[in-house]
């Protein structure tokens, strides 16, 4: 047998890099690492640009961010796309905002590298449901108050609420809701059914970054202050009495403190 | 006013630092950059040692690890020595396993720091409730299996499984729970009271490590599956349709639908 042919095309491999909730310093070691030795990057509308300056000058850069209401890029183009450019570049990162895999469609993606015998892994990032509360110094779990939380989505794949959130209300969990804040008044009436008025609640738009706005409230009053503080997309809730350590809930506190006392 | 001393003790300051689960990749640029500046580092027994070394040499490294029956540091212990050290040395870097506020006992920390008027930052980690399934290829969440993820203590502060479990075993979430190797088959009684024998479960130890087991199976088999590949802590457990797609399910799944068809 004669190779004449020197191999010019790198071996496709994909990496799914989970790159955080914003602040570019949030990514992993790994996650950089990765970046490092990309030959494409596919990058998510929640994905900090600064990051691809990790990746080498030469490599190539894409866009594919589905916007709601304007999904100029479906999950079957990106797949496609991962591919292609695994097949004819080399190593492709996909760089996700958060985690891969929290409603990140972060296992489709894996399946269909799968499926064209491409190999792939996973590196975790920095989920936002817990380390975006997190930076706030609200605790996802704290003895007392909390022995667990449970992250729901707002918005599933038909747009609903999802129906876990019921059930979650009846409950004595932490709930962080992703993907929910158009939906905010419609969640707490969920809440406002089971008698939970006065749960507190916040709301934290774009954490970990410059952008980063809060609003602290409870079940009956969390509606009006994101309204008042302009609070928009992307955001997340966090539900639950671990809330309360959040210092702007102080005032809150006293405030039904003196009531209770009349 | 005369001033003849020049300062010669640093500003006190605490930041706590997730560590992430294990691997030394998988801590964030930021806890990097924050052990870059520490004058002490109080560790605990879950975080990987090698991550000393971002720390300058001449930082005064502590082991705070508190070992379950035999509690060398207690959480008490703990915070007076992060106090100690902050007034008398300055930065005080606290690396605690995977993120400081998922049943990391961080509030209590931050709190005791607030009590003496010295500023402490939270920097968020890896999880290993997340981070180590989905290294596993086991996505906490996937379009038409799980909407949502529920993480639970198998091991509250007095002992016990908490509540909490017994209505998460009700639900369609993905269940994970933490420190609940040891009350493995009382975890699965409270599944099997729910008629639910034949949900797919994992069990992980030391997740993203050289150490790092899986055993992969149902309710019904998945204490004998651990018993056999003497899986010990720390582990977890991930409860779920999501477990269906690790590949070590595959061949569950195909008994059962051979069994099906008889």
């Amino acid at each position: 047998m004669i190779q004449t042919q020197t191999k010019t095309v790198k071996d496709p491999r994909i990496t799914l890099v989970g790159a955080g909730p914003g602040d570019t310093d949030l990514i992993t070691l790994k996650g950089i690492k990765a970046l490092k030795t990309a030959d494409v990057v596919l990058y998510d509308a929640l994905v900090n640009e600064e990051l691809l300056e990790f990746a080498p000058e030469t490599a190539t850069k894409v866009y594919v961010g589905k916007r709601s209401g304007d999904h100029s890029f479906s999950q079957d183009n990106i797949n496609k796309l991962m591919i292609d450019y695994a097949l004819n570049y080399g190593h492709v990162v996909r760089l996700k905002g958060g985690d891969p895999f929290v409603f990140g469609r972060g296992y489709e993606e894996l399946d269909y590298a799968a499926s064209y015998s491409i190999p792939a892994t996973v590196i975790p990032g920095i989920s936002s449901s817990i380390g975006v509360p997190g930076l706030q110094h609200i605790p996802v779990t704290h003895r007392g108050l909390s022995e667990s939380f449970w992250v729901v989505t707002g918005t599933t794949s038909d747009g609903k609420i999802s129906n876990d959130l019921y059930e979650a209300a009846r409950t004595n969990a932490t709930i962080v809701v992703l993907m929910g804040i158009h939906k905010l008044e419609a969640i707490t009436q969920i809440f406002k059914n089971e008698g939970k008025n006065r749960l507190p609640v916040a709301v934290i738009q774009s954490g970990s970054t410059e952008n980063e706005k809060v609003a602290v409230g409870i079940i009956d009053t969390i509606v009006e202050l994101v309204e008042e503080k302009q609070i928009s997309s992307p955001a997340l809730i966090v539900i639950g009495e671990v809330v309360s350590l959040h210092p702007a809930y102080q005032p809150i506190k006293e405030f039904y403190d003196i009531i209770a006392q009349e």
